[in-house]
């Protein structure tokens, strides 16, 4: 596959990021042990929007008192659930993300427990916090960040009585990464066609719900815009019915991610009727792919993972067929603002 | 001023507004007395968009729980936090709005405690909670709709011991009406002038946070979108830079929301890059706008009525200058999805 080695992303999503497994065991542990009054879950663009699938778990499975907080609003807001008590989870490939940075030291001068996952070593971040996962390599930093945030999340569920099949559940962390491998392999002739089709559209609704809300945003904020500067509304499935509805016209590019999760209806009615309006509906279903060695009951917790690597199949072909490199920024670290 | 009755206002928001202002408070003094877990503010597109400034403001001044949710997904994703002990609000203009009415009945039946604020009388969601203010007319709802709620919400504040200024600011909520009407004529003619320079603009990026991120959301998709065809982006001031950015080029429209809350600063940070990079900036700023008898501490929170009675004369124009008629839709209730 295009710009996708197999061994290397084995050795850093399955071996290395398996690796850490006891180690988060021993974080969580402790802080369950000292006890805790809620989670924050902070970041900024791509992160925050990582952030999403697991706060959206935990309101739908957990009594544990969550909050996804943009990180400079955060910070501004005064956020009267934040105290000495909180744990605050932060992930950043560089260790340098601004925001997150002085996130990070907020929180920590708030006298508040704070854990990050960082892909650069000896980075800001991973100085700051009380406990880093450092996993030493940007490539692939995303997927091995949701395996990771699996185990943080899960673990915190299990501690409180909530998740009894933690032992099972993490077993099949384990077989993610090579579900993964197999969904991008199915998928990638598809991403391929889809970027030979789209290279030239100008502009994509990307429509998603629950779990998959989170890739929603963010693919259409950190991928389309700001990888290949084309405009992209990312618009929630249950919320597409109040207005961007109308915008929908026969060549119109609509993004449907569907996964399988609860909410998965909200999707289904807007794939019905965008089916009767575009001939340009291109539909993600992690339905379709096998997801080998995973259960039923937790295929829709896994589907956020595999939905976000077979996007990622998209980027490398468009970067291609566009010939805009996905590192191409106009603005972003290239002035001040 | 173009389509706004002015005597028409004063007595739909002014006076028959504050005439609530008993009710509201036996409802919510009735329910603190009870005992109660936590608030869920449910709505779909326009009124959950609502319903954001007044979760941030609990957020930002309140330890109260309180969870601001699309009724759809809501009714979905089997809620950990929602219990019989809960208190859900709910808004809708016409009282018919499906998901609303769905979700109202599902926090009904989950035993909780259900409020709605409703402008038509004797419609199904009027029918189906336990508290109901019915304001009677569809004319400058969400103007009335904004009073109430800072009613509803600062009395549960003063009620948990949070809002020692209760007093002053309800005596303040009275005099919101006027400070909406002279804001509205000092906005009347850039109004105008902005529909006149963009009746012709493909698309618009839409900026604000904190209390104003709502109707930033909402402006974008229920008038620019749903309303008028327009293309319209909504994005968080603190996200803007984490992708949407690339896409400003200098014939870019801009259209910044600038409120009086603790995170000003996030929009003051896009208003800079903006001015550098196109000519198509449009800074709306309550700080324009005199608040006539408002105390400077409580300008923050009126910020989001004033903001939003701004943005919808701007709308006026765009229908007479587009010749796009504000109730015209493709396909919502149009057909069947």
């Amino acid at each position: 596959m295009l710009k996708f080695d197999e061994t290397l992303f084995l050795k850093l999503v399955e071996e290395e990021g398996l690796a850490f497994r006891g180690q988060i065991e021993e974080i969580v542990d402790g802080i369950c042990q000292r006890g805790f009054s809620n989670l924050f879950l902070i970041g900024a663009g791509g992160t925050i929007a990582m952030m999403y699938p697991y706060e959206y778990i935990l309101k739908s499975n957990s009594t544990i008192d969550v909050h996804a907080v943009i990180a400079a609003e955060f910070m501004a807001m005064n956020h009267k659930h934040f105290t000495k008590d909180s744990v605050c989870i932060f992930t950043s490939v560089s260790g340098t993300t601004q925001e997150t940075v002085a996130a990070a030291e907020y929180c920590k001068a708030g006298g508040a427990t704070t854990i990050a996952l960082v892909a650069e070593p000896g980075t800001p971040l991973t100085r700051i916090v009380d406990h880093c996962i450092t996993t030493g390599s940007e490539k692939h930093s995303f997927d091995t960040f949701f395996m990771l945030l699996y185990m943080v999340v899960f673990r915190f569920m299990h501690n409180r009585g909530e998740f009894p099949q933690y032992e099972q559940f993490t077993k099949e962390v384990a077989l993610l990464p090579r579900a993964i491998l197999q969904a991008v392999k199915v998928f990638d002739s598809r991403a391929e066609a889809f970027a030979v089709r789209h290279k030239d559209t100008a502009y994509h609704m990307m429509v998603g719900s629950g779990n998959l809300w989170g890739n929603t945003y963010s693919y259409a904020m950190c991928i389309l815009e700001e990888m290949q500067w084309i405009h992209a509304k990312s618009i929630h499935a249950a919320e597409f019915f109040h207005g961007t509805l109308e915008l929908v016209l026969e060549d119109t590019s609509v993004i449907l991610l569907k996964g399988e999760d609860e909410t998965r209806p909200l999707t289904d009615r807007v794939e019905r009727f965008c089916e009767k309006i575009t001939r340009e509906l291109t539909v993600i279903d992690t339905r379709d792919f096998a997801m080998e060695g995973i259960s039923g009951e937790f295929r829709k917790h896994f589907a956020v993972s595999i939905n976000w690597a077979v996007l990622s199949r998209i980027s490398v072909y468009l970067e291609r067929e566009r010939n805009h490199p996905l590192t191409l920024r106009r603005y972003y670290r290239q002035m001040e603002y």
